[in-house]
């Protein structure tokens, strides 16, 4: 399962508070029941545009990873969850929605297949499914 | 623009060389013209169960992240190439389906919409779409 959510916030405070940001990776994988296999990883980015800046930060799990993007300017943030245990995507939503006073968001839940009969074999033209 | 590719490959050797995989997060970027804000973190996982192992590997770039899990049992890997900036999908796709000899895989272009007209505003329910 990998659970995308992009959003606008209320609170461009949260978005650049690189301690939040560290605390939170740090502690929600348990939360929901995954194993972290690293400390968060946590940056500030600065580009080079002046209003180009905001907090990037991620935290291994077992075999997937949770990441935060955030761009303070625009108070926005895109959130990845992909682990491979199912988990509860409407409580995930909820909590993250919540963390980041989110006002305006989008989630896609994505099924990053196993099965070998659903993947195509390899061909000289890349298949590439728009979603 | 985040691009996944999930696939089969046919040499386990590379889907366990964390090496292998550092390098290609530490190279493949500027490949893409992005630009890179962090150095690889490359860390090998052992699970509960014996043929649960693999190489986990990500690299920050500009706000967003290229990242890799292998199952080197399965010889099976996830690649996530995430960026703010536009990349040219078929060729990434083409460059890893030829690191990884991947025989099997899907290759999946999620669009991170950044508009807000495009974002539905919070209500007690989540939306979550399925793809």
């Amino acid at each position: 399962m990998h659970l995308i959510i992009d959003g606008y916030g209320s609170n461009p405070q949260l978005m650049q508070d690189e301690e939040y940001i560290r605390h939170l990776l740090d502690s929600y994988p348990a939360q929901i029941g995954m194993t972290k296999i690293s400390v968060p990883f946590v940056f500030r980015y600065v580009g080079s545009k002046p209003e180009d800046w905001g907090v990037s930060g991620l935290v291994f799990i077992a075999e997937s990873h949770i990441s935060i993007h955030t761009f303070v300017e625009r108070c926005y943030v895109n959130i990845d969850v992909f682990s491979c245990k199912d988990f509860n995507a409407e409580q995930v939503i909820k909590d993250f929605r919540d963390r980041f006073q989110l006002t305006r968001f989008t989630s896609r839940l994505i099924n990053r297949d196993w099965d070998p009969a659903h993947l195509a074999e390899v061909s000289e033209t890349p298949q590439l499914d728009l979603v």
